[in-house]
């Protein structure tokens, strides 16, 4: 069975099985999260920096301390993600499949919106999807502008990118605009220097997507900006997703978007 | 001169000297905001409550805890509106001019967005705006409506009402709708029993609004919602503003409109 057809509840049985791969394409029509999930007493900060910067992180859904479900997620958040990333003063200490031992009774789950919930948009209005042709996971870049802080908190704004032609940029631009609760439409189309990118080869999280010829790169805010935080501000304790390697909620792609 | 023409410096200057009336109609063309002021400790469960309950409680700002000002308003939070509430252990003990004795250095503030922000558009549509012309304060009314709880934090939906004639309810819906941010359209047109509101003459909050023949009444979620769980939570301590009495933000209502 095509992954693309599976439920958001087979899936992550599978998951949840041992099976690791990047979610982009996994679950057709159903909403993918970021996964951040933090000690109590540092939620209220997590919260506000979301809130000032809700472009790259749209809060769709928080969970009760030590809580392993949500409202709109009705898996178990630690064993039903493909795959994890455990930080300890803002390092990243593993990245494994289930996170049963280290999920803490004070942790607060936090579900941020992912750009991977309008893709099947893109699709149907002919907007090619690189990192879906390629099979791979889609690549993601820190950027050079600074987050709006929040008490301890600061960091980068993270992006993710796809390539698109010339002639269907404002498609992709217009198409994604319509689901702003999944990061909306791109932050950035063109030059990545502009956002401080050197080289778009060498992704800071995923893997690299071929530009061709007469394509240009669109840039996405992206969910991994919690995450990126979490690292810039040595965070005590943190377990996130493995960057591409979403939550799969209970809830419709299309109960985010905007308009026809 | 007319109080619509008023800058917000100069309103707070006049509020900061003693003058209290509540603000619908001042400083048309700027966003006015509700103050709830919470202890650190409460401030997590506030911001999700908030979150959870965006209708009635969308956030303009977020103010550091101890701080008198935020980024989006310029004054002096303890003094600068017309009017405050104080509440202790849910109850409100004093309605007074300023709160500069109770302002501790753990209060977090929060401003969150209020109708009469989009009372400038209405007008300009042609629909009139019952209190303005009565120049009493705007009805307010619990509903039997729940709010989705946070923590500690539950209590009912509060609305604002406008009488509304038939003919230009499509209108007052359409044109508040623009206004997202500050409570957007009403949350319900028609029989205020739906409710559960016994009489409109005897509002929870402010004055009463003649209901005209051939009139309907429409609602919008209002941020007095917060205070309203503060009350029904019994919360330690709080301060909001006086129903009604705004905080003037240093922000135009045109940034919170979508659309033209």
């Amino acid at each position: 069975m095509d992954v693309a057809d599976l439920t958001p509840g087979r899936a992550r049985e599978r998951f949840r099985a041992g099976e690791r791969a990047p979610t982009a394409g996994w679950c057709r029509g159903w909403t993918q999260a970021n996964l951040i999930a933090v000690p109590k007493e540092l939620a209220y900060e997590l919260l506000l920096f979301a809130h000032r910067n809700a472009r790259a992180c749209p809060v769709l859904d928080v969970g009760e301390p030590g809580s392993v479900r949500t409202r709109l997620f009705g898996g178990d958040l630690r064993t039903d993600l493909p795959a994890y990333r455990v930080y300890r003063n803002g390092r990243p200490v593993a990245d494994v499949d289930q996170v049963v031992e280290d999920w803490r009774p004070d942790l607060v789950p936090f579900l941020i919106g992912c750009s991977f919930t309008f893709e099947r948009a893109l699709l149907a209005e002919g907007v090619p999807v690189r990192h879906l042709e390629q099979g791979t996971n889609v690549p993601m870049y820190r950027t050079n502008r600074p987050c709006e802080p929040s008490g301890s908190l600061s960091g980068p704004l993270v992006v993710s990118m796809r390539p698109v032609p010339e002639a269907l940029v404002a498609t992709a631009v217009e198409v994604s605009g319509r689901y702003p609760m999944v990061h909306g439409a791109p932050v950035h189309v063109g030059d990545p220097a502009e956002l401080g990118i050197a080289d778009l080869g060498w992704p800071d999280f995923g893997d690299p997507a071929e530009v061709r010829p007469g394509e240009v790169p669109l840039f996405w805010a992206c969910g991994v900006t919690p995450q990126a935080a979490i690292m810039a501000s040595g965070v005590e304790f943190a377990i996130g997703h493995l960057p591409g390697h979403m939550a799969i909620m209970d809830v419709r792609d299309d109960d985010y978007r905007v308009g026809p």
